[in-house]
């Protein structure tokens, strides 16, 4: 077991910029016996553990959603506070952060011919909205996105584009990684080509007369054009009534607005290390939703996870030697503000390994790292441990969830990804259907007991993890 | 195979009152040979037909919801004469029928206390609006309508009622039997204890942030208090709130009303047929739906079947002795008007067989005749035939569909329940997601296929049904 102290590390930390593979034991073990008889302690009692779902329950129900900026947020701030503090974590904290704030009033949407329909609705996060009377036109219809951007023509010109892009199921998450862009980028290709709005079939992978919302973004080159989803049943009807070659015309009316910048919070508890209290094992999750249901697997999920792992640490009561962070993020959904304030705020303080759990509460079915090469064995010895819980190894190429993820590349940390099975998550994902029934509590244990191994190990490794070779 | 004229079978008709029996044939055989092949032919043909699913189609998508007496309700009328008379059926007709009217207009449902939280929720049919300004009290929770009706105390009195009834999955909708009451008799229990409102569970299977309708009904004797249910994860949550202890209150605002009556129409075709022609075999649907939704397996797959089978016997071209008649009812939903002005125009027309598809598109996996102990063994051999198909012989208790059993006990004529595989069915019934995708298009003909082998045999029957013994 290599000791290092403060003075050493920082002299390591100015040679990292110029060799980082310096920085990392060489041929010690990186745990000691007692290291690992602790880690296997830790995953057996976390899988008897149902702090983490009592958690997202407490949230849910006390406070249901909670978009950045407004009142319900700065409740879950409350909220967050309260709990940590009385779970018995150290250096509880709230660090302000300033967020965008949008709001989303009353939103209609009509087939108005050939023939009449009301359809279920929402707007994407940050659209603008219609004029006050609503807006009518002629619907240009595109299979995807890809028709859409590959259209030369006029076809779109006064029109509201619709694009039916499809979101396949995929236990990684993969179908929405090729389908979102349909709903961040369409209202840019839309209004390239004249379109006076778009519309696009929610990004998911259920039957349900329920939309989908999600940030978009606007060219400040460009017309901002009012950006809405419906649901996957209406899209579908869309998809029908366009083929009976008649024009298909489309009423639209919503209100939305983004406000002044306003203020939220990235809530901190910590469990201080001993001999390397310096550095920070970071655990993540974010405490914002979007403005429909009650924010349960996107993020009441991850935020119970990580808590309840840091608890369970706690509780063991063994020194860290690191300091395990637990960091409730402000406004990842739209703009990721929390983590680029803690990314800003922290950039001088060595961090060991960066994690974020925001995948919902499926089971963790494999650990990926984004650690320096040398580090590579240490965090299969990691998986190794996991296994008896499903969780195979990956490579080095991890991609840690949002908020993790721009800390990581912001400041060149080492991350990691503990990929949960998504397989249903975009069933429900930014929609009112995302409450707290979506949850199985059968397999939230199983996740808190691979974030207490990862962050126990993480902190009591002799080895420094490093960030990948650029 | 017995040929009867008109004159004898009136005769017979008025013999039927005192010993029903002797209508029956003995002995000789039900179908000849032809017969029976012509079932097969007819049995295989159907299971390549798609027109049902086409039909569906057609309906949901050029018209949609179409609650009873509403514009909507009158183009499916439009819609369904001219399907029916461009399919080549005969005497395509729309008959009168005075229907119940019912609106809801805008619906809010709140907790104010001790939690805020916005609900999804729907009225329930024929229920009052509240006062303008909505309505706000102190819950009365109860986890079913058996607690409600247990509770001789004052504690429901100034308060709005909430009934928390489970509805079960089953393949044959008995676990909405068991718990419709709470919908049905709710605010009838509510008001006899002084309550303000009554709030229920939405009587569904799914776990949809989507709310289930359906019919209620008043005591006269008794205030009319608004009625409405919430989505199931949205009356979970009630349930966690109440755990806290604290008075849990709630604010309803609700708009609806009761048009005068007005009207809509049963809409009939046949295929007319022979030396019996004055015998009507009658298969039924109804054209109308709920507001919500698009009414595609309520009763829109109903509608496509019973059409479609009725196609198959006309595209055969064989001569069917008795009529058979397709009958789309005006307004089962809320009322069953259309039902009870069939059964008293036509109650001097004898009537071989009535039957209705209304459960849905899944798959027909029994058949329940309600006919006299003498025809019974036809009925089996009916069954037999549909084997093939996956058909069990059921028992002779057979419950026909809603109109068809109004028009059975009313007229006292021959009944069959084709009891189709229910089991997502109360995921989707009366709601928004009652849409065209909750059809398999590949159960559909399977359906079409028993329906047509029913009908045919019914017609060319050498026996007459007749009515159990009363």
């Amino acid at each position: 077991m290599r000791v290092i102290d403060r003075r050493h590390y920082l002299g390591c930390l100015l040679a990292t910029a110029l060799a980082p593979q310096r920085l990392l034991a060489q041929g010690a073990p990186t745990w000691t016996e007692a290291d690992l008889a602790q880690a296997h302690a830790l995953r057996e009692a976390a899988m008897q553990d149902s702090l983490a779902y009592q958690l997202v329950d407490s949230l849910v129900t006390e406070v249901g959603s909670r978009p950045a900026g407004s009142a319900a947020d700065a409740r879950a701030v409350q909220w967050a506070l309260a709990k940590l503090n009385s779970l018995g974590l150290r250096n509880v904290r709230a660090e302000p952060v300033t967020v965008r704030a949008w709001r989303q009033g009353p939103v209609s949407v009509d087939i108005v011919a050939p023939f009449a329909h009301r359809l279920v609705a929402t707007a994407l996060g940050n659209s603008v909205g219609t004029p006050a009377g609503g807006l009518e036109a002629e619907v240009a219809y595109y299979a995807d996105l890809a028709a859409l951007k590959a259209d030369t023509s006029e076809r779109a010109k006064g029109r509201i584009v619709f694009i039916n892009n499809r979101t396949e199921r995929s236990r990684d998450g993969s179908g929405y990684g090729n389908a979102v862009l349909a709903r961040v980028a369409g209202a840019v290709e839309a209004a390239r080509r004249g379109a006076v709005a778009v519309a696009i079939r929610s990004i998911g992978t259920d039957r349900d007369r329920i939309a989908h919302t999600g940030g978009m973004r606007y060219d400040p080159q460009l017309r901002q054009v009012p950006a809405l989803a419906v649901s996957i049943p209406d899209a579908e009807l869309i998809e029908r009534l366009q083929r009976y070659g008649k024009p298909l015309v489309m009423r639209l009316q919503l209100q939305a607005e983004t406000l002044p910048e306003t203020s939220s919070h990235n809530v901190i508890a910590e469990i201080p290390g001993t001999d390397l209290a310096d550095e920070i094992v970071m655990l993540g999750a974010h405490l914002d939703s979007w403005h429909v249901g009650q924010g349960a697997i996107d993020d009441g999920a991850g935020v119970g996870i990580v808590i309840a792992s840091a608890k369970r640490l706690l509780d063991a009561g063994k020194p860290l030697r690191r300091t395990v962070r637990v960091v409730l993020f402000a406004n990842e959904e739209n703009g990721l503000n929390g983590a680029a304030a803690y990314a800003d705020q922290y950039k001088s303080v060595p961090h060991q390994l960066v994690g974020e759990s925001d995948f919902g509460a499926g089971r963790v079915w494999r650990l990926r790292s984004r650690v320096h090469a040398d580090a590579v064995p240490a965090l299969q010895q990691i998986a190794r441990l996991l296994a008896p819980l499903g969780v195979e190894s990956g490579d080095n190429n991890g991609s840690p969830s949002p908020d993790a993820g721009v800390i990581v590349r912001r400041n060149g940390w080492p991350g990691i990804e503990l990929t949960q099975d998504g397989s249903d998550y975009f069933d429900w994902h930014h929609t009112d259907n995302d409450t707290l029934d979506k949850i199985d509590p059968a397999t939230m244990p199983q996740n808190v007991a691979c974030w207490a191994v990862v962050a126990w190990l993480a902190a009591r490794s002799s080895q420094r993890f490093g960030a990948p070779a650029a």
